[in-house]
């Protein structure tokens, strides 16, 4: 007989799927994203399917601010946890999905795989390059956008240690985009 | 009867060819590039080619002493400018071709111009952002390679403003290095 399969031995993937600027900004230093497109052409770049493919969202506090500020909530009913040091206001239209969190990447990793999740959607500077210091992104999708910003909040920051990277392919779009695919080695 | 051609009308281009880290660094803060693949595999990745285009070379002085560190110069005949604000000392064995400037990129150009060059090799960090800011690089094209080192010397500074790009194409090559061209319009 199998064993059971125990709270270790669940899987659980993470992934960050992101646009920057072709210097390597996800956003100006006063957060604003005014050059990228405002998702009104129709093309979504293979957003819809990667959304599609996740069953949670972890997002930095700046993330959640700015997504707050946007007109309509764009993550749907899909669970979203913001982490936060300090205890965050969660309005009340989408207290029942959105939770604030304080633990560390690895801890919260743990939490939301013993909750059941499998695929969880990764997203914020900050956020994002804490889970790659601690291992715990599997996979990199980077669009870059045809255009230097100069200066602003970056997509990447210091690492403990050289983080190698498997290229899985890349897409390039009549507009400019070239959206790039990798897998996290160690 | 045609008017002859000016100094004004004369055509130069420049060209930035590099490759960065995913994270976007062109050398780690020391200057060493020991991630980057040594030439020796037999891929070029397309450096032959361009560097056949070009028939000058105007480099920063880091790039210089970087490059009179390996074994071999590997520039050939082509006429290397290196900027330097300070008198440089030059190999006598490389000093048929190599003269150092501390001319603004605009004015160097100009140099360039009327001693008919025509498609200039622009390379190094600093080199790379000044000729841009400048409004004097026609073409860039980066190859990113899979990794990410966290810090070091970055391809990109600030920017007067934005400067917008043209996507020119993509290559994605078996290694995982992927080779984006774009032109810089402004």
């Amino acid at each position: 007989m199998n064993k059971p399969i125990t709270q270790k031995n669940k899987i659980i993937r993470a992934s960050a799927y992101i646009g920057t600027s072709l210097d390597g900004f996800i956003a100006r230093a006063n957060g604003d994203i005014d050059w990228l497109p405002d998702g009104s052409g129709g093309e979504d770049w293979g957003y819809k399917a990667f959304f599609k493919s996740v069953d949670a969202l972890v997002i930095g506090r700046k993330s959640f601010e700015k997504v707050l500020s946007f007109k309509k909530w764009p993550y749907g009913n899909k669970p979203v946890v913001v982490l936060s040091r300090r205890r965050l206001t969660i309005p009340k239209r989408i207290a029942q999905t959105v939770e604030s969190s304080s633990s560390s990447p690895a801890k919260l990793v743990r939490q939301l795989s013993q909750r059941g999740f499998k695929h969880v959607y990764v997203d914020g500077g900050k956020t994002i390059q804490g889970f790659l210091n601690a291992g715990l992104i599997q996979e990199i999708t980077i669009t870059k956008l045809p255009i230097l910003i100069g200066k602003g909040i970056p997509l990447f920051g210091p690492t403990q240690h050289d983080i190698k990277l498997r290229h899985l392919g890349t897409k390039q779009f009549a507009n400019g985009f070239v959206q790039s695919k990798y897998q996290v080695l160690r």
